[in-house]
């Protein structure tokens, strides 16, 4: 038989944001590759399932694993949280493909889009993304601290909203406190700040400060960031938690 | 009874990258608010449900009926395509709160993410969006076209992947044209342009240009395009479509 590969995104967190393709993804698939924190959110599906869990930061060796059971005829479902394509293991995938046995080119190898961290992050809060707007990974695992502080200058220049994906971990409890002051150097102290941990789960909890009094230390692996343009806004409400949106329309919002 | 408000995102097109959750808030909605042609997408819930269906460009007075429905004790259920918070209902929900009565304020209002174009787009053809990116609305319907030329230079400059939505409209046939001329006065005449049209649903297609040779006519409303970074890469294989993907290493593949 023929073997496969899907790269899916369970989304977010909760069950109840994973797209049946997804869903129907993992129920075909004879064996489950990834990361051991994501492929604990996957319920079983059929006893003759394997599961093969490795730890983070071994990416591309993940993926020559999947690579070379597809290769031997395995229909194989390669797990990420949110959305693969962005800054998980679809990249990782083709990658290997590039860079691993000719025959695996042949393969038939999918990708099925789930909601990523930041569209999650922001529903809980309003909408913080609704102008142009920036995803930035704040890792300096695999690119230079210098190309982020390019790029977070150009978006502070351009007014993005910026959305900041792994915004600190252990290894790297100082990056985020950097980011916000090359912001804060090119955007004014009011601009809103917006923290979400454990965006589309039960448990999702988001604060709003502005950029002149954020909290880096309020930023952990489970968090997302998103940095306002100037056009963002706080919507108070009495005694409840605020929205925050930023308006289609530049210049201003009314009649 | 109570009102509520919920905007909900279907995603890219297909009825198999509609949530659950999006799903199960479609089938609570007394009343399903929103443009036409994503209104049509949604099947037909329980018989008591009233649709009402809008023209497009008709975004506040959409929001502003749907929140005096649910002011008045109606659960509604407000419907975009892809995700609500880009580009699409939800910043206008918010808008018109904050401009319209006072009371709106009070209501349940919250949001629902989907799968946004891009990241359907981008799954079509591989993984372009494997690094950093933006995305930029080309309608200058509610921004001026100096703000878009400006943050197509800062995005060029900042070297990242570049998604641009509504690329193209009968009304506005030259911006893709000329978003192209800056981005190219910026970017390698070889940087990878991807046009996915319908993407998400079985009629997807993708075609695969360089930026020195892209043609803008191939864009529609129905089209999303991706404008690879100095990093995206095209993964040729015989007797079929390439892969195109940005790896998430900076500075080239390899072991």
């Amino acid at each position: 038989m023929t073997g496969s590969l899907v790269v899916v995104g369970l989304g977010p967190g909760g069950g109840d944001r994973i797209t049946p393709a997804v869903t129907a993804a993992l129920t075909r698939a004879d064996d489950l590759v990834g990361y051991r924190r994501y492929l604990d959110r996957v319920p079983a599906m059929h006893p003759a399932q394997v599961r093969h869990a490795s730890d983070n930061r071994e990416e591309i060796a993940r993926a020559r694993f999947a690579l070379s059971l597809a290769a031997a005829g395995r229909q194989v479902a390669v797990v990420s949280g949110g959305d693969p394509g962005v800054f998980g293991m679809a990249a990782a995938v083709f990658e290997a493909i590039e860079t691993g046995e000719p025959a695996w080119r042949a393969l038939d190898v999918t990708v099925e889009p789930g909601v990523t961290a930041m569209l999650a992050g922001a529903a809980e809060a309003g909408a913080p993304l609704g102008a142009d707007f920036c995803a930035i990974s704040l890792s300096d695992n695999l690119k230079s601290w210098a190309t982020i502080e390019r790029r977070l200058r150009a978006a502070a220049a351009a007014d993005f909203v910026i959305a900041l994906y792994n915004p600190a971990s252990k290894a790297r409890p100082h990056q985020l406190g950097a980011a916000f002051d090359i912001l804060a150097s090119r955007r004014s102290a009011q601009t809103l700040v917006l923290f979400v941990r454990s965006a589309g789960t039960p448990q999702a909890e988001f604060t709003v400060a502005t950029l002149g009094k954020a909290n880096a230390a309020l930023a952990d692996m489970r968090t997302i960031v998103i940095v306002g343009s100037s056009e963002t806004r706080l919507l108070p409400r009495d005694g409840r938690s605020p929205w925050v949106y930023t308006p289609r329309r530049e210049g201003g919002i009314g009649p």
